[in-house]
């Protein structure tokens, strides 16, 4: 099988208003990512509110979606916990239901030293019954995997991957430098807007949030930047940017983004806007404003 | 029943060579504590590694810790969790086990607002079955709940306290006058370093780890506070950093304190020094260096 | 000459409206601030402003100041600057002013590790003509002295103290313990909210801002704790968390404990309300409550 | 006169063993620039140690690269300050020595608001003798420059341009984004890892401290990313981050990329490794290291 690259969209986990999973709405949601063309589809990341899930609603999920997708994209499952035995049970559940790797973070309670961190992913990928990806995510976790930890880490014959979430360019380049030489290690990149340029200088894909509402945008521009059409680049770029200056920052405060997803997805007759607890929605004076700038962003902008 | 107050000691979680929940240790350490004299026991906070711990071992070890406290002590059980379902659930399991209240800190992968905040406490408090003392840990949790959230949430009828761990002296005497008209709302502090003079000018207790070794001290540390008697007070108060400085540094790092106190523990004979992974326990070539730091502390220093 | 200790305030700026200082108000704020009785007087430190002020007016503001307060009081200056050659020139004008000491940060742009601390304050006390307090503001300088590096620098024979702004009690009682046996090193805190817990257990004093408003009630608090007066002591704490909790937290925001301490100022005639650039004044719209709030205050409160 | 663009390295300010400036070697430094074909010269930025250097030096400095460079290159100046008085008076040496813009920081001691660093740039705009480029440097000035302040500020006619050191390329973009109607508006990336992307997808160029080793790599990568030529931009970014990994790493600690920039400057025979006080030049026992990793770089892996 290929290495895992290209756009894995990191799915919200579709909500009702009393903040069950709804699953109808997760039904559509696949089906809208796999005919956008999505390379993969990666459920319980931060865009996909694991933390705020119970383990039980969790593992509901993954067997849903592992269902629904049914092999016809590649299927990724966060398993992020404080406890790796926590983790390494939700990793089994995840085979089961077909998906082909995990993802997780450094434990996100207590903050792990380098050593620790080196300590938490060996262990993990020793037990994980599916490949595991590391994922970076400072503002979350407190602690980024330095690089000369991610450099010892890469070569486990178990540990595929990393995906940053850090936005640090500095630091994604440096990964993809001292890492050139490690076959099987793949890179991806968190956000949607550092994409093109990560894929242009040797980035695998990726993990973009924006992919819930326009899996052909970001599918285009990494095409693109891989075949080093810088015009086509250039001009998903632009989209790419005005949909994360105009969706993302409506509400403002640490769930802007997720608000503005939810929000337009619900718009886009995709899910419901409501987010888990305590976390909340956004508010219903906003939608106008997140109406207006849904309606300014057209797919005649990057086709 | 009286208003929570005294030393309530952050029970360490014994563990086994392989990290198993180590239940007669537990027993003896339980022991230790009450006939040391503290006023409540706290099982699964920082100290206590909850977050390294599976949820299946965190149920597990309240029940066990229950029926071995058996009434003798008052009994707190910490649930902070991401998910806030499954914080309620091991709440349920506190209750049956005789536990008297549960700590919660606000949830700490995803960065919540002040109002996330209220949400949050507020939803728990409403559906715990025990009451619920805020836990506010800036340094692992990433957000402070901020005097004007504590105030508003101090009113709710299932919300008894807060512990704070913040280190923040200002904060804290901020919290004590902004909640004096607050009958029954108690204020804690953390670290054993601030405890006396917290209880000088009106806190109700220490959550204090030291405690765990040496539970008298703290305790005669509290009282002199509680009666103004200054001269004890200072005496102990050497005493209490005299420990902290020479048993929590010795392995530098982000475990420090943890691998001091574990292993100064198993020199006492009370536990093992194992930490759940991925952190480790202190290593064998700085026991030397701590048996020789515990060896100059004695019970002399403050009686 | 007794070391120093008590109520060393930190005199603010006063500025004229177009941000000139204001030479006559200095004057009445330097009598307002002797006949309150106050220990000393410290210029050019955060609340003073300095690192707003030209080179030039710093000069002149030392020497204007050591001219009025002519021995009536002691005379502190800070001399906080990144680079060590200008810091000493300003030393040798606060000598030439009257001042007995200087306090300085560590160098605030570039992040200075504890060696280069100690390299700093080593080279700073060579130097200056003047005994040299170190200030720790990690808010401010995005590092914190550690306690070790203190240790070393206490036995300095020009180094005579520190003043802590840090709010974090465990530091400041770790620093108390460590330099125990350093008879001439003093142990200072900066937050009014703390000082008489500190002194409580063997603080020097407080560097307390609100003491340009209401120099007798730090005065009194300080007094009562060294008295080991417990109820009065408390009786005072009220007090001083009724100012900061009214006065400070108005306009929100990093300026605001300045524009509620400079606000106050004018409205009890002592000097303009005016911030140096880029700072703003309390907006006048505030104005308003500000002065409600401090109507709310009373000496009453405190005697 | 064209847009500023291109290579505009960040100089170091040589020094003489005991930290005086070394001004045979800033001609000899100079020489080295301007035939290494570098687009500008930008003295007294965090790599030029600005902030360690007192105000009488910096003043001198400006004076003799102006008359150095000698129209021969752009030359730009560094005025950050804490004080906007000496800002702009350095502002108007530069202008004296032929400079054509000068760089600020945010005052880096006080944090300021978004709306005080609104105030702060057109007040120094306002004042300046020359047009201002903003630099963003979250990691020593504590606070970002927030898009919409960045928005806000970029019509002001004397404000030309940002130099953004975050790292975070979804800053920059979304920057790039933001202001794309901004004909005099330039955007300027910090880290050399970095500047390839950045000039792809729109940015004027990179202020690049390695050029100050080897200019010609990175005015050769610049000039590839704006010919599109990727197959030379990945050569050159395959250098480039051998060097930053190489060299930059060798020490550690909040100094590492400065010592070892130095370091090989003095391997190279241009300067001095000296740093100015209180940090350390890269100590002799890792010289050896950076020798060996110094010869480990060579020209023919980017010609």
């Amino acid at each position: 099988m290929k290495k895992l690259h290209g756009i894995v969209v990191p799915m919200v986990t579709p909500l009702t208003l009393n903040a069950e999973i709804d699953y109808k709405a997760t039904e559509k949601l696949v089906e809208h990512l796999i005919s956008g063309g999505v390379h993969g589809i990666f459920v319980l990341g931060t865009t996909g509110e694991a933390q705020s899930l119970s383990a039980a609603q969790r593992e509901s999920f993954v067997e849903f979606v592992g269902k629904q997708i049914n092999g016809r994209a590649r299927y990724i499952v966060g398993v992020s916990d404080t406890s790796i035995a926590d983790s390494v049970k939700l990793a089994a559940v995840a085979k089961a239901a077909g998906a082909e790797g995990v993802v997780a973070t450094p434990p996100y309670y207590f903050g792990p030293s380098q050593s620790d961190m080196v300590n938490w992913f060996t262990a993990l990928a020793d037990a994980s019954p599916l490949p595991v990806y590391m994922y970076n995510m400072p503002s979350h976790v407190k602690v980024n995997i330095d690089p000369s930890t991610v450099v010892q880490l890469a070569s486990h014959p178990n540990i595929k991957g990393l995906k940053d979430s850090s936005h640090n360019m500095t630091y994604f380049q440096t990964l993809c430098y001292l890492t050139r030489d490690e076959e099987d290690f793949v890179l991806f990149v968190g956000p949607e807007e550092q994409t093109a340029q990560a894929v242009l200088l040797g980035g695998a894909g990726g993990v973009n949030g924006g992919a819930n509402m326009f899996p052909e945008l970001y599918v285009k521009s990494y095409d693109a930047a891989v075949a080093g059409d810088l015009e086509t680049v250039k001009k998903c770029q632009k989209a790419i940017l005005h949909i994360s200056t105009a969706i993302y920052t409506i509400s403002g405060g640490p769930s802007s983004y997720l608000q503005g997803l939810k929000g337009a997805l619900e718009l886009l007759g995709l899910c419901n806007r409501t987010l888990a607890l305590p976390y909340t929605a956004m508010p219903e004076e906003k939608m106008g404003a997140l109406k207006e700038a849904l309606a300014g962003i057209s797919p005649q902008e990057w086709n």
